[in-house]
């Protein structure tokens, strides 16, 4: 079997059991009964999806994916394709935002090229892994935007991603990405899974004027007709309107659900990315956390379809998993309570009269 | 002039200008314009209360105060009056919430005694500070909780609290509270500021049951019936529905202001000090950070009626400073990516095209 298929096999359903037990201690501890709200339920699903009701926290890592994407022949961007580039090579000097907040939050940042245009593999940069599928995807708008071994090998590199995280003591992840262009490539998979029509979901990705949000609705509108026998399972998605670095992040959703590591989804990519990962196994989303209700496009009209609950509601939409981490510190935040706070019993606190 | 007096001719409106350059900087950082969506404005209010382009962060605190109420009395409390000091015993101990999340956050705790029922004085508890104006308030279905001077004291006694930490190097400030009975003080206050209907505004504080929510309903219309003439300026609501800990938080409030330090509001008992401060000093809120939308009756209304944007929606209501200090940590992101992200020209990354 594959990488893909033995990761899939995996995959069993989070934990009630442990659940159960999270809400047991968390009514037992020294605060008013569910008076931590959401907070509450993020410590209970995180026991389940770890299957360890001591929602224990260990170290925390984002892994983001850098890609480049042909569909920006069609102007659908407002900034040139070789701020990819120029971007990867600013996260791994430190100084992008996701470099900022990591370093905050002592969290590792893992960055993949997975293909960006220009390759920088001659003089590579340092701390940035290289697993590169192609130099970009092609214009989807033409044709297949990868075949389907460029889709599998894009899954299995974020696969392998998190597998190696597992091995270093990760117990949650965040996934983000860099790619001039994609939020074309998601909003036609966005669109393709949910049904949503495509201008009710193209956002204006890094700051598209209104001419250029509605060239963007056209041109999804015409890659899902092109494409309109090829938008079953995962991988035909992803090869048909696909990224390199969606297919990578729909991987660490897979292998984290497999490994019962919790996988924190940032934004509007991120949530093509588990769109896909749904398709592969549907259900995925009972493994992932859902890091913010961005400003991008049919972000909230999305997550309220699938009736998730977001950690942040900040009208970001920047990526390289920049919401995913601030979401993450809250995670934590939530685990610490659940493992530090006294109990009624340990610190002789009277209980509720009536 | 008294301390109060000195802190209120003291106060300034935020400074404009430094909102405006810290905009100018935030459009050089390596980021699509305003994609940092309400972290960006939370950057340039912080410099315009900070009156400081630089938005430097400082040491953060959260400043706790307890105190009990006699409307206890009333049976409009799901907790016996004993909890009170029980829980400033954990808090002290580093068992309560606040205790692990300033912890975490390494941020300093203060916690002052403010008018605790049972005086621990002669086995004063380890890191409290004790400024007691006596031994709780009064019953107002009765009477007046405290009088002016008992008012006056308690608001000056934040006052103090936060002067001493501006002189530690504080810059961020949140402020919570312990006290069995408060949530009925604050309703009555909030109620009797913002004009909603004492039914549309109490919540179940620390867990009552039906019958006990419309018992707490008729107390606050009860007691806002009897003080009717006793509600006009800041000092004499606290003295006829007020609490010490409420005090207390409006003098932080309005110290901060004096002082240019922002105060992050926690929740509903600390949103009805919020309007006390702002009938004190008008125009407050401008200096002020709300924390969260917590989940205790009309909270989100009196936030909605204020038109302030609260940083977290958890349906928290825990009190103690918890969601001021998780929002307060966001406020320090914000800040980090400030003062951290590369700009367009370090980084030699291509602007926008179009």
């Amino acid at each position: 079997m594959s990488l893909l298929e033995t990761t899939l096999g995996a995959i069993a359903r989070p934990d009630a059991a442990a659940a159960s037990a999270a809400t047991h201690r968390l009514d037992s501890l020294t605060k008013p009964r569910g008076s931590l709200g959401y907070l509450e339920t993020v410590a209970e699903r995180y026991a389940a999806i770890r299957h360890d009701p001591s929602a224990r926290p260990g170290r925390a890592a984002v892994t983001l994916f850098a890609a480049d994407h042909g569909i920006v022949a069609e102007g659908v961007s407002a900034y040139p394709q070789a701020v990819t580039l120029e971007m990867l090579r600013n996260i791994a000097a430190g100084g992008a935002a996701i470099s900022v907040l990591t370093r905050r939050f002592g969290y590792d940042l893992v960055v993949t090229d997975v293909g960006v245009a220009a390759d920088s593999g001659s003089a590579p940069l340092p701390r940035v892994i290289y697993q590169r599928i192609g130099p970009g995807t092609r214009n989807f708008l033409h044709g297949p935007a990868m075949n389907l071994d460029e889709a599998r090998t894009a899954v299995e590199a974020g696969i392998t991603t998190l597998n190696q995280l597992v091995g270093n003591g990760v117990t949650l992840v965040g996934i983000g990405e860099m790619g001039i262009g994609n939020s074309t490539s998601a909003a036609a998979i966005l669109s393709a899974t949910t049904g949503i029509k495509p201008a009710d979901i193209v956002g204006r990705g890094t700051g598209l004027d209104d001419a250029g949000l509605r060239r963007k609705a056209e041109v999804v509108t015409a890659a899902l007709e092109l494409h309109r026998d090829s938008l079953g399972d995962g991988l035909s998605i992803l090869g048909a309107v696909g990224g390199f670095e969606i297919a990578a992040m729909a991987g660490v959703c897979l292998a984290g659900a497999a490994c019962r590591i919790p996988v924190m989804v940032d934004g509007y990519i991120a949530a093509a990315a588990a769109a896909v990962a749904d398709r592969l196994s549907p259900g995925i989303r009972d493994h992932l956390f859902f890091g913010h209700r961005g400003a991008e496009g049919g972000h909230t009209r999305v997550l309220d379809l699938w009736g998730v609950r977001p950690l942040l509601d900040l009208e970001m939409c920047l990526g390289e998993g920049s919401g995913a981490a601030l979401a993450m510190n809250l995670i934590q935040s939530a685990l610490a309570l659940y493992a530090e706070m006294a109990t009624f019993a340990s610190a002789s606190v009277s209980e509720k009269t009536r």
